[in-house]
């Protein structure tokens, strides 16, 4: 029974007793389980493509946008990846169990603190059907029962990808009602679902800002928020120009559409005469458009004057006034705000004014310059001479990541199979009591 | 600036401002502060005295209850020990910039995970002006602003000691606003308290459940809860009956209004017989009230026949038959509930159906037995032959706390210097991108 529609918390319930069998199973049996899970997508595939079939016809006649449908449409590669991203999550290291720290006190008690997994995590996700498959495979390996709520457009998809999974789950040994997905997508069973505070540990919704702000409307229990990510590049008066073209470009057009991708770049002003025209050149040739403050506006114009260099200016640049507005807009397209700033000081000003805490990068070779922006700077992760890109579960060696955090509380970064855990003492004794 | 009467959304945009500096000074900076503290609330006492002195009036004209008057006293001893716990936590290791976790990644990034403060930090307070001290001292020494909501009842306790810490810490080269007390107790101020959610990172209640209720209604900022607890002694079938006596006893009276006690003792029907008149006698002798299941009143009665043991009797046993209320309670007071149990599982369902997720002991020889109580039973703290009341901060080395958590994001048992802090990745590359 992989999609259900009995009562919201009756599948709640049935998930907490899941989990307290699922927090006590022997890595193998759970690696196993994860290993015949995408042996199962790939032997049946033909059903998943069949169910997916049904969701795509429907997308169409509700006339979708062609990005959405794409975000929506399996074949037998993307089934195939999808199998194969469950395989590297088998791969990883058990975060149950882990002796995270310990010690014996001075009366002789010996202290453990182990990580445990949180119990029931529920995922709320749009679109994409290989969420599915991917939060199913995190929460069963870090012990974890799930409870799936997809959106109505992927409806087909999701409940033959689910109903395969729960298949091959209780198969391979784990208990029954550790893998559900809930049918049906109203505001109700939103509401229902994120107030079981008796059974459900964490909310992790996947989504836009809309289905966030529905959920803090409602939730009382604990909800972790994948980030927004307003990212900065500041290049400082020693940075290496050929270096810091790099990150920028990097970091703006490598996948423009993600939440690590740069939105603004801050330009040290002594480095500014020689550093803009050479980026504004770069980011032409890569089909940037360009809002920038006065001082950015005016060097360009001295460019013009000089003639745009190289082979960029075939491509003309697509240059425009920022207004406040910018500095604080995640694009998540090919557009990058530029500002020139007085010193270090005033971006680091910038980032904490509009940054939304989750990766920001400076480019430098003055080590105390590197030092200060790690300090001062107030985010998920600071990269020195690097590319935002880089956060990441996946790059970070964490294996495969539910999402970013730019919360400060439980987890900040990318959450792994760790940040799907949480802890607790162990402490033995030989009839310790207090004094 | 101490206590201010300007609204609370300034006191919290300045506590901000404050809270980077903060997070950027040396430990000895912060050390030194913590000991300025110190000096000045011994060098100032009569101050403090005086202050205490109008609140004392004030609670006896308003016929507080004695438990009450003496929650708020303080003497010239009971502020050298408030003195003697700044020092203490100066002594602490310093949490901020720890490394917690590091790595060179294959493509030569290094990236390491370290500890970093929240920000800032409002602590909500009942009674004890000791809290307004202790609080101080744990968020300075972690890097954090901290802002102060007390009760009115000791409103000039509290304010004079935050104003004397404010001075000594703005003394010592800490941030103006680092330290604030917010003046006047009503519902407006706590609602708007808990929701400046650009400048607060994190509220702490410390207080009843009718604080916690109130926060739940209005808190958009994140809040750790203090715990309840409702902690239980099992006794298994192999416990050694004087160590599990010198345990149940131990948890139970040796501080019985604290949320470690224990509230609950179940008994291994093996061990029932011979077990429950030596504890009847012991918890009488001790001056517990017990309610009992059916069947220990079966065997109390049994004792009841062969005459009570040893000197226990002469205090008499007050013995009541236990409802279904009485194992949910946590009584905070000196009684137990009492049940037989068939097997080590049906202890674990106690426990999962009634515990509060704080700390759980079992009284064993049996090393099987003890693994599964300590991975079956979901507590912040599982105990193997080893009295609950362990559960502490400063019992368990992390110096001073500022509460227990039974929840289990972020923080999971005591809330020390390490659980006020968050964490960033630095990542550190020579030009690195993402391919």
């Amino acid at each position: 029974m992989a999609t259900v529609t009995s009562p919201v918390a009756d599948v709640c319930r049935a998930a907490k007793r899941a989990s307290r069998t699922l927090a006590q199973l022997q890595t193998a049996i759970k690696d196993e389980a994860l290993e015949t899970i995408a042996a199962s997508l790939q032997t049946r595939v033909d059903e998943i493509l069949t169910a997916n079939d049904s969701d795509m016809r429907a997308a169409r006649e509700a006339e979708l946008a062609e990005a959405l449908l794409d975000r929506l449409r399996l074949d037998e590669a993307r089934v195939a990846a999808i199998a194969d991203a469950v395989r590297n999550i088998a791969a990883l290291a058990d975060p149950v169990g882990e002796v995270i720290s310990g010690q014996r006190l001075a009366n002789g008690l010996d202290v453990r603190r182990v990580r445990v997994p949180l119990g029931v995590v529920a995922v709320i996700y749009e679109a994409r059907p290989n969420v599915t498959i991917d939060a199913t495979a995190l929460c069963l390996k870090s012990g974890n029962s799930i409870v799936l709520r997809g959106s109505s457009s992927a409806v087909h998809s999701n409940h033959a990808l689910a109903h395969i999974a729960s298949e091959a789950a209780v198969a391979s040994g784990l208990p029954d009602g550790c893998v559900t997905l809930i049918a049906g997508g109203g505001h109700e069973e939103l509401a229902e679902l994120a107030t079981q505070n008796d059974s459900i540990d964490l909310i992790i919704p996947r989504g836009g800002e809309a289905l966030k702000d529905a959920l803090a409307a409602v939730a009382t229990v604990p909800v972790m928020y994948a980030a927004s990510g307003n990212c900065h590049v500041y290049v400082d008066a020693t940075a290496p120009l050929a270096q810091a073209e790099a990150i920028v470009i990097n970091a703006k057009t490598q996948r423009p559409g993600v939440c690590n991708a740069a939105e603004t770049l801050l330009i040290h002003r002594d480095i500014a005469p020689q550093f803009i025209p050479r980026i504004l050149s770069a980011l032409a040739a890569a089909g940037v458009l360009v809002r920038a403050d006065e001082r950015t506006l005016a060097l360009a114009a001295r460019r013009d004057e000089l003639g745009a260099q190289g082979t960029a200016g075939a491509r003309g640049l697509q240059l425009e006034a920022a207004s406040e507005e910018d500095w604080a807009t995640e694009y998540l397209n090919m557009t990058l705000a530029v500002r020139v700033v007085d010193s270090l000081a005033e971006a680091i000003e910038h980032i904490e004014r509009y940054g939304s805490g989750h990766s920001e990068a400076i480019v430098t070779r003055d080590t105390l310059a590197a030092r200060a922006f790690q300090l001062g700077v107030d985010a998920a992760c600071v990269y020195v001479n690097a590319s935002t890109r880089f956060t990441d579960g996946g790059e970070f060696g964490m294996g495969a990541e539910i999402g970013n955090s730019t919360q400060k509380l439980h987890a900040r970064g990318p959450i792994g199979l760790r940040e799907l855990c949480t802890s607790k003492y162990l402490v033995e004794g030989d009839g310790h009591v207090r004094l």
